[in-house]
């Protein structure tokens, strides 16, 4: 295909290796968070990696609101502050008041916002790959939520995801109009530090499950035939 | 916290560059598979790198099955076939011959398909930051999706997401029970090359969208005031 050169664009094993170093040091960042400004540049950097996303039908669904007016910030943590006095009424009294001493964002700290939707109708009425699996596009813009988060990381950003809000406080704080779904309110900037292990990991809230335990060969719960694969997982 | 020790983890410009290397260069592989097997070490390094997605609640959703059967995977070639004849109906007369012509999955060329599936319910009746988005234990199996299309790249190893397959007939293929939602299909396998361009993009299905025509500040469809970002987006 003329139009479609070919690329070896072979990894080398440093290279290989730079890409997990970024996969097993993200983290979801909350509470550590400074106020250095991201330079446009970089910003641009990690918005332009998220694009870069894959998508069905290659029809990039996403939208990008970055957020960094004080004042528009202050009504997405207003937003979670509502959604997390109901969400700690939810866990049982032993569970509660951890729930409540957890810091779970850092929408005031973090110097930008980054909202991501998915417009739901682009592309046309039929789009490749979505003809019998509906929520593909939705699946597209989160890939999109990824890359982003990997490459900030590898930009030494800290990125955390605020899903304690309800969609409609989001729509409302930033103009969203009702046809496009909010995916993922996203808190991005510099921090003092990155933790070795995930918060909820170490605060004991819950293990990391062995791979072994999710992992199977064929067919639901069949691990027969698999014992090499197995020895090569921690 | 001592049981979460600091960690610097700063990444160098080369670290960076080959994780963007990564992102710029990972395609969505339908057609250019090499029967070479994937050796277990390899298997095992990029379904780590999956299993080390961000996850709601650290709820870690997924399940992984590795289908290296013939007869698995030709069970499910069967119902992408199913499926594939029913979505070319649903193209107008004048794009259905060329999406006919498109090559859109190689489910039996590749040596490996690797289902990824999320457990709903896993994590008890409350899990943090699913108490308003319910769908976040989705995305988080999405994330593991797309942590592992990065990982095989970084590896040299090709990934396709297969898409047209109705859930019920992946479901029977690999005895998922009806609790337990499949998220994606993906095909891996070493391939001959890797495309420059999407496959999409390049036979003239869709165009790349200007990253700038979905980028907003603030607010939705407002641009004022970010002229010195947008000048540094191509």
């Amino acid at each position: 295909m003329s139009a479609n050169p070919i690329q070896t664009g072979q990894f080398s094993s440093a290279e290989r290796d730079a890409v997990y170093k970024c996969i097993f040091n993200r983290r979801d960042v909350r509470g550590q968070f400074l106020p250095d400004p991201i330079p446009d540049e970089v910003l641009a950097r990690i918005l332009t990696a998220s694009h870069y996303a894959p998508s069905v039908g290659f029809m990039q669904p996403w939208d990008f609101i970055v957020v960094r007016e004080q004042n528009t910030r202050r009504r997405v943590w207003e937003a979670f502050q509502t959604a997390n006095r109901e969400a700690a009424e939810m866990f049982d009294d032993e569970r509660r008041s951890t729930y409540r001493a957890l810091k779970l964002e850092g929408i005031l700290e973090a110097p930008v916002g980054i909202c991501i939707t998915c417009d739901r109708k682009r592309g046309g009425p039929v789009v490749i790959g979505r003809t019998h699996q509906g929520e593909m596009d939705l699946y597209s813009a989160v890939c999109a939520v990824q890359n982003l988060w990997l490459a900030a990381r590898a930009e030494n950003i800290g990125v955390g995801w605020v899903s304690i809000l309800r969609h409609r406080d989001l729509r409302a704080a930033l103009d969203i109009p009702s046809n496009i779904q909010p995916i993922a309110y996203l808190c991005v900037g510099y921090v003092s530090h990155f933790f070795v292990r995930p918060e909820l990991e170490a605060a004991g809230w819950l293990p990391r499950m062995p791979l072994r335990e999710v992992l199977w060969f064929d067919r639901w719960h069949n691990q027969s035939g698999s014992e090499a694969l197995l020895g090569h997982i921690g």
